[in-house]
């Protein structure tokens, strides 16, 4: 008998069969005896149809009366999934964000979780009631409804297991865990029983969107035990948890391989050696909202610099019109950018006690012939830029160098 | 500058150009120095899209999810109709039930409204927003969303404009005002310009389904001008008042002419004409949840009696069923029913001071060879069943007996 808090998307409740698939397995847990707190998210397809009327009628819709059109998505959600419990003999009560109360900044569209009032749905729990509540959203301290903005019923599901120190908080997808590497692209790719939070955001910073990144680091901050499972197969899932010291000793060095194709690198070449000149640089791209990732700067013989950085693909053609200005103004040869490039990057915390993982993965990559660009280090990941020709091949390479590949089952 | 409430149902609203008319409306209003309150329904079909969503889940719905559920049809509406006030440059904000707060009873889809908090809206029209509230719907006092029941966002306008004070409530609807009857059977029909709350709560029941009956008394009871106006086409509409005394003497006798088709009725012949027969045969007809409308009983010389009474055509097989047993018990001597059969009604606070009305109506009809099965009268409302065949007859011979046809115009 535990508390368990579940999330379950959009697909997973996208239509009124689906709907009583979710009633079935949530009813399965009650019968099992835990006490159960279903966040839900809008039917799939709805919240894109709400937003799609809003762009009807107002270019840039108002923020305010966008959360009031958009939540309106997740609260058909608990109501149907309430009724399908009760269908089905369990009693169950839903809530709004409002409800609940999630009380939230006012950041429309994007606020952020500041207090959860677990008394109602504590007196449910008590009564027996399965608690049913609206993910997504919640409520400002003057009443308006706001929004946690996109894949934010993640975050209410773990911000509520918070509140609530529910047991575990279950996050029900569409893929049934998190694995090493992308199965699309490394077939020996497999799923992981367990990865800690730090390795989650990394896997997820690179491109995994299995959780959000939001509630990901909220699940770290508050220590609620993370799990990520499919809606539609059997199965353990991925268990997402603290690093406890215990099992260090066990564990790989690599947990994972990320990439990331949507990158682009802007090189500025032949830049006078002076002090303070990547700022004079970046500023302006920091100003133009334009995002920059890995950046490496190389001091010549000459007296000249080179400076390269990635951006998102989309943003490469803006960021190289942006800095003609500035090459000009500070005397640089040239600007270049480059699309074809993908960054490939390996996590673990393993190998923050592990000497040599850098030399393992670059040597690796050498041997199949694969030039690094640049690369970009944390504690807990190495990043390489590579050519975006050899991306698939690097993974494949990385995934097996590690000892992550799958035994083959004939 | 007054203060106007309007409410403008599902057709009104039923499309996002519809909604950018309403809001162009709503701006001419503002634009004239009127204070503006502004009530909506759900786009037309939204409800019954979510209705039917929730007969898929659960044969009879919950009642407290399904106003969850249907509530955000009303919800989507206010959040777009904002949009589009701001997009024309007029400030605005979004109210549910809920956030007014419109206080209920805890009677799930059928709620009845307790009070008004008027505060934020008073403080939003202070700062020359618009506020734009979703109909039909409220909250009880532990904080559950509730609905008014079908039609409801009506009474939610008339209960904003009690509660504000308004100087008018303005009902927004397809057709362009109160009728003098059904311009579909009398082309000679007028559009009134004037009714009372007493003739409008006749007409209403009657069938005239322009507004809903509990708006009309909740208007009566708390003295709001209601007036009621074509969202399509421009015009005064009909304004629903009390009924002064300075008035009458100009009022005409009678203002119109109602009819209902959806009318049966059952005949108990050769009753024992024994105390108290008549609440044993309609006591278990209650019981089984049909509403009796006009009874008609008449004793007989062989010291039996026979009643006659009319319910809702749906009703009449499982009535003359019901009823098979009961006659039996009794001693009666057969149940029969008859659905061809109309009820032709005149309303008029005039014929409280003039003697004759039922003389010339029954002579009208009896002219045209109209028979009448049942008569029944209140103070303002003389009504007869006659066979269904003769219904457009009637109607529109007692619509000219009476001086209510307009004049030809060539």
């Amino acid at each position: 008998m535990s508390l368990l808090v579940q999330k379950y998307g959009g697909t997973s409740v996208g239509t009124v069969e689906r709907i009583g698939a979710v009633a079935d397995k949530v009813a399965g847990f009650r019968e099992q005896g835990h006490d159960m707190v279903v966040v839900v998210s809008a039917m799939s397809g709805e919240t894109n149809r709400l937003i799609a009327l809003a762009n009807d009628i107002q270019e840039r819709p108002d923020p305010r009366e966008m959360d009031v059109l958009v939540s309106t998505g997740e609260q058909v959600t608990i109501a149907l999934l309430c009724m399908a419990l009760k269908k089905r003999g369990w009693d169950a009560r839903s809530y709004t964000g409002g409800q609940v109360r999630i009380l939230t900044d006012d950041s429309h569209t994007k606020a952020r979780i500041q207090e959860i009032d677990e008394a109602n749905m504590r007196a449910d729990l008590d009564a027996g009631r399965v608690v049913v509540v609206a993910g997504f959203q919640g409520v400002d301290a003057k009443g308006n409804i706001t929004t946690l903005g996109r894949g934010g019923s993640d975050t209410t599901g773990v911000a509520l297991a918070a509140a609530l120190k529910a047991d575990e908080c279950q996050i029900y997808t569409d893929v049934d865990g998190v694995y090493t590497t992308d199965p699309r692209v490394v077939d020996r790719a497999r799923r992981l029983e367990k990865i800690t939070f730090e390795e989650m955001l990394e896997m997820a910073s690179l491109g995994s969107k299995v959780l959000q990144i939001r509630a990901v680091e909220f699940a770290g901050k508050y220590n609620v035990p993370l799990r990520v499972l499919s809606s539609f197969k059997e199965g353990p899932g991925t268990l997402i948890t603290l690093d406890e010291e215990e099992n260090t000793m066990e564990q790989p060095v690599v947990s994972g391989i990320a990439f990331n194709r949507d990158e682009a690198k802007i090189t500025l070449a032949g830049i006078p050696d002076t002090p303070g000149i990547a700022s004079k640089i970046l500023a302006p791209v920091g100003e133009a909202n334009v995002e920059v990732d890995v950046i490496v700067q190389n001091v010549g013989a000459d007296n000249t610099t080179d400076l390269t950085f990635t951006v998102n693909r989309g943003d490469m053609n803006k960021t190289v019109e942006l800095l003609s200005a500035v090459a000009k103004e500070i005397g640089a040869r040239e600007v270049s950018g480059d699309d074809a490039i993908a960054k490939v990057s390996i996590v673990g915390v393993g190998m923050r006690s592990h000497a040599g993982v850098a030399s393992t993965m670059f040597k690796a990559l050498a041997e199949e012939g694969i030039n690094i660009q640049m690369i970009t280090t944390s504690e807990i990941k190495i990043s390489v830029i590579i050519s975006e020709k050899y991306l698939e091949l690097a993974v494949r390479t990385l995934h097996s160098a590690f000892g992550l590949d799958a035994e083959v089952t004939a």
